[in-house]
């Protein structure tokens, strides 16, 4: 197995030699804006180590990876507009750099390149399954991405519910990405599920984490404030069960009546319920299910080792 | 062949009978909307008609053609946020009738849905190229979109200029349309691009037809008020020759500070350059053009009266 940085130069240098046209400028400079976010890179790492872990050369998954990756890119591009967000990592987002039209109409052409790509140099044998993946995929993050707009307007979301959503939105790509490698490199069915169930459950625990640290973070590791969940009512695993289960319906009075202090107050009820720790174990269960599963998967220990670590930085991960 | 009225009734009942999961409703509620547009479904006639002109059954093209036409719905519901438009064929666009968010995830939802669409069914000989058709086309009707957004902003385009960007925008899928008919049935390569070039040809005759019926048409048939285009100052083939031609700089004072009599004083200028009957006169050149290249293909006499048919509609069409 390579390690996480020897698959980020692959990564880095393989988007970087994407050939855009030259012109309309106006249409390829967001998109190539949008790809150099400084993400970690995750899923197109994992698919290029899913097919290293059975036996391929990872550069032979390397147009799947980064399809995958400006899909990613194209989802966060989109969903900036549909949140009116400003900022994406640091820099104005892309319909604040340019305008609305340009950020939709980029991530459109996104959209057709990624899938194109993701076909790039692909064997006749798996081209189809490839693509069906691809699309199959895409189809689930957009049905998370309507949920969760849906849920912002609900008075009442189920954990269920809730679980569901985070599952199309975020860890069907994860998914999505680990089984990628796996198929490009031949492996069978039972293992591609496997693959992709590992992703599945990180991608669970990722954003149990997320909801743990928009609340609980560090600010500076986390690189924004704390506290904007809950100022924006955002309905996250926190917000839910405290909905439910706060009998002083101190949170509710919260939204309705938002005082001075409200991130103290609301975090003050999510503390008495014991949400924070019941947050983090959960994310940590499903850790413990992504690691486990790893275990029936028939591939190197280096490669099993590799995808122990990367989950288990999710546990302790500050940003 | 079948009449126009029988590929119609293939094509409503194949777009009638797509078979959309019923959650989330707020994703798919507005795909079907987008596609109840009571259009003239212009695209999947003619894939369907030069399936059947090159001796396959027309149904046999009919994913590719419903593929096809979910891909023009959804440029122009994207289109529609873009232009910030609030009516499409007599009704409230998808982001007033709903949100702009909505707009865009649902088309987003549409485009990787047309070429999910657009490949079921394809036999495995000619997937590959199916795919790559309607990639490529995706590609250059966005350019083309960009192009017009540039417009808007810049102060001189050629005629030059504006015909390839009308090329991109509109004409590029009318000959994918074509060709994809040809592609499907097994048609060679040379039969598949001239059949690209007709619809090229009419997409280029249409626009011109379209710009003059904006400032010339009857309202009434045309089911909008005329003068719209001058009054938004929007670069059509009118406008952009008055810009170049007209001496008085009458047009460009008319942009700068407008009177109330702008429409009738910007047609005035048109007039007297004679734009109206040499803009006709250009779409009848590609009219004609259109039809005679398809004396180059060897399809049955009726196939050919039919493409004749529509193409000669285009002259006389009056909305």
């Amino acid at each position: 197995m390579y390690s996480q940085k020897e698959y980020s130069e692959i990564i880095e240098s393989a988007i970087n030699s994407i050939e855009f046209p030259s012109e309309p400028e106006g249409l390829y400079a967001p998109i190539k804006y949008a790809l150099q976010c400084g993400g970690k890179r995750l899923r197109p790492m994992l698919t290029l180590a899913f097919a290293q872990a059975f036996s391929a050369d990872p550069r032979s998954a390397v147009n799947q990876a980064i399809g995958l990756e400006m899909f990613h890119n194209f989802t966060l591009l989109h969903d900036d507009v549909m949140d009116n967000a400003d900022v994406r990592r640091g820099r104005p987002t892309v319909h604040k750099k340019w305008n609305v039209a340009t950020a939709i109409l980029s991530g459109d052409a996104m959209l057709t390149l990624s899938s194109m790509i993701a076909l790039k140099g692909c064997d006749d044998s798996v081209r189809r399954n490839v693509l069906d993946l691809f699309n199959r995929t895409a189809m689930e993050v957009y049905e998370g991405q309507q949920y969760d707009m849906d849920f912002e307007n609900c008075a009442t979301v189920t954990v269920d519910e809730y679980m569901e959503m985070i599952r199309l939105k975020t860890s069907v790509l994860l998914g999505c990405a680990c089984r990628m490698g796996a198929l490009v490199a031949g492996a069978d069915e039972a293992s591609q599920k496997l693959a992709y169930a590992y992703g599945e459950k990180l991608g669970l625990a990722f954003q149990l984490v997320d909801d743990y640290l928009d609340t609980y973070g560090d600010p500076v590791a986390f690189g924004k404030a704390i506290g904007g969940d809950i100022l924006n009512d955002k309905k996250t695993w926190l917000l839910i069960n405290a909905l439910i289960e706060d009998e002083t319906d101190e949170v509710k009075s919260q939204i309705s009546s938002p005082t001075d202090d409200k991130i103290e107050r609301v975090r003050g009820v999510y503390d008495r319920l014991n949400l924070p720790e019941r947050c983090l174990k959960l994310a940590n269960a499903y850790v413990d299910d992504a690691i486990a599963g790893l275990y029936g998967l028939d591939i190197p220990d280096d490669a099993r080792r590799f995808f122990i670590e990367i989950a288990e930085k999710s546990r302790t991960r500050t940003h």
